[in-house]
């Protein structure tokens, strides 16, 4: 060998390969379980020896990135990475660069040294992921390093020659049948290689060394190239002549390398295109007892020593950034403030609006933003030219020409707002004690049925009318059944009432949902939520037609344009801290008070709950509703209050009464 | 003359004809000055004896109706009425018509027996209007009475005959010459006429009967007749006839009755279609004392006694629609609830929104609520994908493909919502302490000078931005400037802050508004409200860059959503109270609790207010602003805060210190 020829060897850098799929994962981990964790997390990325030609040496990190039980690919070689998530830019920018490299190197060194590299020759090709990942903007930045121990001397070598000018054709057919069948669902990076023969060749691990090679000989080490060039070899080989040098070879030392590449041309693979290098190998450390430098930092696209970025936002489905979008507010939560908020349970909890008006639409938004997927509206109501203001779904054209119904437009809206909302709007009339109904009634009967079946599959409902009366049928269809938590908003001028109804009591034992009395000071300010009341429990005055006989004022809801805004934003709060309670809606309330009943509510006489109206409703259905709808004093009469007032029926607005009319049509000419 | 041609009399009715600009007018006049007053409201109508064959005999009220000097138009013949504004549709169904015609006939009935209607026969053509205006839908039910006393017996006269048969064509001519001449300024509705010769004629007031008639001769009276009927005179004849049987003639007497009918033909005036009966006195009562019946309500289209309705929301400008519906709502609490709002101060105040995010969103809509109409915003963001579920002006579609800018898309949005606001985004950055800035930086120069300007042409301005350290500038220019109203409004997870910031002390004596400590038990808890501090009082770390080196959680402001919805509402409500206070932005606070130091605050070391700050703003300018922009310790050395917090420069991301890269290079081969 001519002495002459031996040159400076250089090893073809890897370049990290981060696959888009990768950066969703990890976005969704940082959002979910890292959350402002910044150690060290156990990643997995891989090269392959079967590059085409032109690519770089791509390292790749994919999806399966944080997945322990990896693929074997063949032509893929996993390595083991830590990842560093930093919490924010700055500290991505400040991190210590050096000293993340010098703790992987010093690693990898005792690895070496320790002959761990030789049972696991994996450790030598690890690497440092350090990230910062832009969760609003779907921008990561990102630095990979891979470290390598950078001895005292250069690498030197001899030029690149085809494989073939070491093997014979017939070798190498026996290294890559060899290959495949003892290594192949090992992935082995590096292995020994020995010519038997013309004919074929062995190969085996490198912790055979000792036992495989003559003293005399060269050895001939393959490694499994990334590299795709014709005179570099691939960066795994720098620490595998590390190894050698530390192990089995001393400075000056020569070694055979084959850098196997392999390729699958027309269904055949081929191993033809491999090269090899007679290396010699550096001296390592100056002194023994010495610790070596590392390197290993990627250079970014501007070849500088820098970190990455990629902004992933133009390249998502929209719809599907949005959905992400929406949770990572919710999700952010859960990193300091309320950790152990279930956003899932609320997210899937099904809210029905009985009402599709200021605190209709204020309270659908409010839903939105806590995450909630599933919102339906009932509102019989148009959009007029007063709503937009306050009614905060509708535009100026919604009220045009009649005006659009509000369900629906309710509904709809929040479709544009976010896609993934599932949203339905039902322009029904609710039933109403003292707004009479005909026993004939389909409509009515349609509509009644539909309230019960609308409210039966949905888990939260909320009474937003905007009239007393229009909230009894829904109250007593709600109580009657299991597992439905109600919240009740009303306004005044500056004055909102928001409460939820007492659960129903139904099948869940008392015992089950019993409050604990110990932890409270003062049990008897605590009521267990199945005793709770109703908005019209210990009222005098049974529900009947509100708007009869009112003033303009009095008809429509005069109120402080904020108050609906507060009221419906506690509205949903408390349906928020209800649905997180461990009882759900038997969570009981804490009045602060004592109430010398709640505690033995059942014994009370007219109790927390008008049970003579539910019964007759569970008894008696339609019929029952009937003679609360027609009759004003059906309902007082029912529950027994005394207190009855006089109500006159609705008369046909446009007639007189027949002796006004005849008497005027007497003394007509 | 053959008595077996006398026939019953019959009168064509009158037929009220309502213009659309008085249903406005009475809407507006309802809710701005009636309110709740359901009192009898005098207005005027006409009739005229001009109308086209085909017409019916209208009555018609008009725009012009609530005013009392009336355009003397001739062959308008003005009439006053009596307007009932009802405030429910139940109370305008039950209302008592008999009565209401009763009550109206009985003072005809006085006013013709004491004659004062023949010094004024307009009090023989009086109307009643019974209506009630449904606001909110635009409609308007209304129900014309036009009283006539019923005499006991029917009216009776001969077919009608043209006028020619009982003037030559020279009288009439007469006729129209006089009338036109001597009554066409006093508009009266009936007069006397006496044949002078062949030629010409007389006429004569009602008042003058006495000397113009002789005993023998049958009298002749001219009424100006809405009638375009062959066969039938006017309504307005009955009372007359009446008037006449009551003073000068008896029943079965002969009265010759012209019914003048005008016209404008080719441009001359003709009344030669005017028709003429001989009508014979009716018996009026039975006995001298007898009050006699009334009757005179209008039937409807139906024919049928009953109230007419017109929807006036299909005909008129959707723009204008909405205007008004926006202030119906408002002008509602007027009624009951605070007499004393003054809507218009409100209406015209000019609010400026800094930021356009959840809190920015919501102010905006809670201002429109309120009938605001001008609103600007500020902000230099774009629309991201998780901003529509919390920031209630945005769509899914505004955040797809980078994002449409905030500042604008909102402004659009509130023009979308009420087409009568006046509205305009602002994309700008809003410089900040610790947020470096060149001194070269024309932008930022351009942006101080543009946020100085709009802040000096607002009213109000509203801090809703995500970071403190924005809220300063702003804070600092609002105060140099007088008659800003400064309100603040911040987000914390389950907490937020609403102040209004101190008045700036500025040209206002502190006199003017002075606090009257009498009327508080303890005047140490009221603070004047240019004493008041401002979101930076208090501190002790100046404002700088507080998303710097911040996690995700931290940077992006975790909030429950129902908690912006709370703070926008309360900080709009606090800037209406301020605004609905006689002192204004210098209204003082009550704080409940005593505060030894703020009756003589300007005694008080730190005062309220960072004076120091305000001085050099005053004084340097934007050199000063670039000084607290630029140098983390600046505003804490200016403002003599002695606890330093140690913040580092940014450096630029990309690069690595050249130590490092240095290193790195030098090991690599």
């Amino acid at each position: 060998m001519d002495s002459s020829e031996v040159t400076l060897l250089q090893f073809a850098p890897f370049e990290s390969r981060v696959d888009t799929g990768f950066w969703h994962k990890l976005g969704s981990y940082k959002l979910n379980v890292l959350k402002l964790d910044e150690d060290a997390q156990v990643i997995h990325g891989y090269y392959r020896n079967d590059n085409a030609e032109a690519l770089s040496c791509g390292f790749n990190v994919d999806y399966e990135a944080f997945n322990s039980k990896l693929n074997q690919h063949p032509n893929h070689f996993y390595c083991t990475g830590h990842l560093f998530v930093k919490n924010t830019v700055e500290t991505f920018k400040d991190c210590d660069k050096l000293e993340l490299l010098n703790r992987a190197g010093i690693q990898l060194w005792e690895d070496i040294k320790s002959g761990r590299s030789i049972e696991n020759p994996y450790l030598l090709t690890q690497f440092l992921a350090l990230t910062f990942t832009d969760l609003k903007k779907y921008q990561y930045y990102y630095w990979f390093a891979f470290p390598v121990v950078k001895p005292v001397e250069d690498f030197r070598a001899t030029p690149s020659k085809p494989i073939d000018s070491l093997l014979s054709n017939a070798q190498i057919e026996s290294l890559l049948s060899e290959y495949v069948t003892v290594f192949k669902n090992l992935g082995m990076p590096f292995f020994l290689l020995k010519k038997i023969d013309g004919q074929s060749v062995k190969l085996g691990c490198l912790k055979e060394w000792g036992d495989f090679f003559d003293e005399v000989e060269i050895p001939t080490v393959v490694m499994c190239d990334p590299s795709t060039l014709h005179t570099n070899p691939g960066w795994p080989l720098r620490n595998l002549l590390i190894l050698i040098g530390t192990h089995w070879k001393k400075s000056g030392d020569r070694v055979q390398i084959i850098c196997l590449r392999d390729k699958t041309r027309e269904g055949a693979r081929s191993i033809s295109h491999s090269i090899t290098f007679t290396v010699f190998i550096p001296k390592i450390l100056n002194k023994l007892q010495d610790i070596p430098a590392f390197i290993g930092w990627e250079k970014n696209k501007r070849q500088k020593l820098g970190p990455r970025m990629i902004n992933l936002s133009s390249s998502l489905d929209p719809t599907k950034l949005s959905e992400s979008a929406v949770d990572l507010n919710l999700k952010l939560m859960r990193w300091r403030l309320m950790p152990s908020l279930d956003l899932e349970k609320i997210a899937q909890t099904k809210c029905l609006l009985l009402g599709a008006g200021t605190l209709g639409c204020n309270v659908a938004r409010c839903l939105m933003g806590w995450g909630i997927r599933n919102i339906s509206f009932i509102d019989n109501g148009k959009v007029s030219y007063s709503n937009p203001v306050r009614q905060t779904l509708y535009y100026f054209d919604d009220s045009i020409g009649g005006g659009r119904p509000k369900a629906e437009t309710a509904s709809l809206r929040l479709k544009q707002i976010n896609p993934s909302i599932n949203s339905t709007g039902y322009s029904i009339s609710i039933p109403m004690p003292g707004h009479s109904v005909s026993p004939q009634d389909n409509n009515v009967k349609q509509d009644i049925e539909k309230l019960e079946q609308l409210i039966s599959c949905h888990d939260a409902i909320f009474l937003l009318m905007d009239t007393r009366e229009s909230r009894w049928l829904p109250t007593v269809i709600a109580k009657a059944k299991n597992k439905v938590i109600v919240i009740n908003a009303a306004l005044g001028f500056d004055t909102f009432l928001v409460m939820r109804h007492g659960a129903n009591k139904g099948d869940h034992s008392r015992q089950q949902f019993a409050v604990d009395d110990s932890q409270f000071e003062d049990s008897s300010a605590i009521i267990p939520g199945a005793d709770l009341g109703c908005y019209f429990c210990n009222d005098v005055v049974a529900p009947g037609n509100s708007t009869y006989d009112r003033t303009l004022d009095q008809q429509c809801t005069v109120s402080r344009p904020g108050v609906s805004m507060i009221a419906s934003a506690l509205a949903v709060e408390l349906l928020i801290s209800v649905l997180q309670h461990p009882f759900g809606q038997y969570a009981p309330a804490e009045t602060g008070i004592a109430h010398p009943d709640v505690s033995s509510s059942s014994l009370s006489p007219l109790g927390l709950v008008p049970h003579q109206i539910l019964e007759s409703y569970l008894q008696d259905g339609f019929s029952f509703l009937l003679k609360a709808f027609n009759s004003p004093t059906y309902l007082e009469d029912l529950t027994g209050l005394t207190k009855m007032h006089e109500e006159c029926r609705t008369d046909d607005i446009w007639d007189l009464s027949d002796a006004e009319e005849e008497i005027t049509r007497q003394v007509e000419d």
